[in-house]
């Protein structure tokens, strides 16, 4: 997917939410697990009920991998789903790899080529090389972590190389990579107030932002700081909208929690407008 | 497997080889294409001609999932059968992982106790919470990221906070995590020169060593600046063994390179005895 294709799709619904697909058979509605594939089951129903309301869905890798092949045929299973019958959602493969050269090309081919992902999010530690083979790929956008909204972030990324910030130096560099237009960012809505900071590196590039509601950042405080002309963010949310409910009406808990959130968000964008 | 029953394994073979399964359905002879799974084919014969002279086995995962769900099930299946057929092997599952902490305990689970791996390779952008989880295993082994042995190391691990470099502070910050004695570290042969100052920090810890080879790596300057009384080191070649011959000699070819690397550790060995 094009990048103007994204920001249209933002504006046609009003809202920059991704929903996170981390599913865990241990919170999913108990009486899913008597269906064949329970984890695609539970996909469907929430992909369903709340893509009227996201414009961007993203499985977490983990989750799937930790059913082994299972768990990948039920990746395979929602990837397909998605770019069949909701071709205009933005998908994004939250795999968090970064290899050398070589490598990085095979997780590019694969998550690009083989599952049909529009992205891929990759850890920057390993720096150009084992990033520029998945900026290779046209239309297809590498969301590189910088800031992440965990606690650990604390460790290295916020520490100072030369007076400036590690992620700070994540985005500058990055830059200047071939075909760095390919480039979007993982920025934690926990640190909100980061988010003017990074505007002034990427005034333009998409910053995708995790930690909105479970883990406590505040989406007005993301806008507020993160927002350009083009909107350029993606909120995501997972627990709080898939485990809005593990009852009979799971799916319609999930699209209620979602619609809210885009509410907010249809607030926000006419308040800009 | 402990710590010990490697060093022991190390001392009795006088091998500290660990051989990479990095297989790619275009480097492997042509006549293996036609056997129902042929990466699996491959890697059973590499490991059968290869493991007296070796003490542990390094399949990087992007290969197997640049082949989907057929992928995933030669990895599965070689895995399986280096357990089976070779408990004595050091098992290494080169994953790069890395994700916030419920994430990460999916990854840990699904390569520790679902796949049966010794150890898997993790990187450290996002700090201890993303890394503890996999931690927690007994007698499974953590292999973090420090120096790696691309060009792109350059980029951000060798830049330098507050005085240090970004790699010596994953290393000085990593061993107060908690249970950091079931860490490893990967170090580059490409920078040898980095391990007498690795080893001021991390004296005792199992050095995991890329780059010796293909990439240009020499065996000996690793080892003298590397080298402990228990050795402490896996020094890993994957092309140059693997792909030593295309042709029906292949997995002879393999046996061949394994075992001139294993007589150059064997003299260095001999020499420190």
């Amino acid at each position: 997917m094009t990048t103007d294709k994204l920001i249209s799709e933002i504006r046609k619904k009003n809202s920059f939410l991704c929903v996170g697909l981390d599913v865990d058979l241990d919170k999913i509605p108990n009486f899913l697990l008597e269906e064949e594939d329970p984890i695609f089951s539970f996909n469907k129903a929430i992909i369903d009920a709340t893509h009227n309301y996201a414009v961007a869905f993203k499985p977490n890798t983990a989750f799937y991998e930790a059913y082994g092949i299972k768990g990948w045929k039920s990746l395979e299973k929602t990837i397909n789903y998605l770019n069949q019958t909701y071709p205009e959602i933005f998908t994004i493969a939250d795999a968090k790899r970064g290899d050398i050269g070589n490598t990085s090309s095979r997780y590019a081919k694969a998550f690009f080529e083989d599952l049909g992902f529009d992205s891929v999010t990759v850890a920057p530690y390993m720096g150009r090389d084992s990033v520029e083979p998945f900026l290779e790929f046209n239309n297809k956008h590498t969301i590189l972590l910088a800031l992440t909204s965990n606690e650990g972030a604390y460790d290295f990324q916020t520490k100072k190389i030369e007076g400036e910030t590690v992620y700070t130096q994540v985005l500058k560099t990055s830059k200047n990579w071939k075909n760095s237009e390919n480039l979007m960012y993982v920025i934690g809505a926990t640190k909100a107030e980061h988010l003017a900071e990074v505007r002034k590196i990427v005034p333009n590039s998409f910053l995708l932002v995790p930690g909105v509601g479970a883990q406590g950042g505040s989406l007005t405080e993301v806008c507020k700081y993160g927002m350009t002309p083009d909107i350029s963010l993606l909120v995501n949310s997972s627990r709080g909208i898939i485990y809005a409910s593990n009852q009979l009406n799971f799916a319609e808990a999930a699209a209620e929690e979602a619609k809210n959130i885009q509410l907010q968000m249809k607030a926000i964008l006419d308040g800009i407008r």
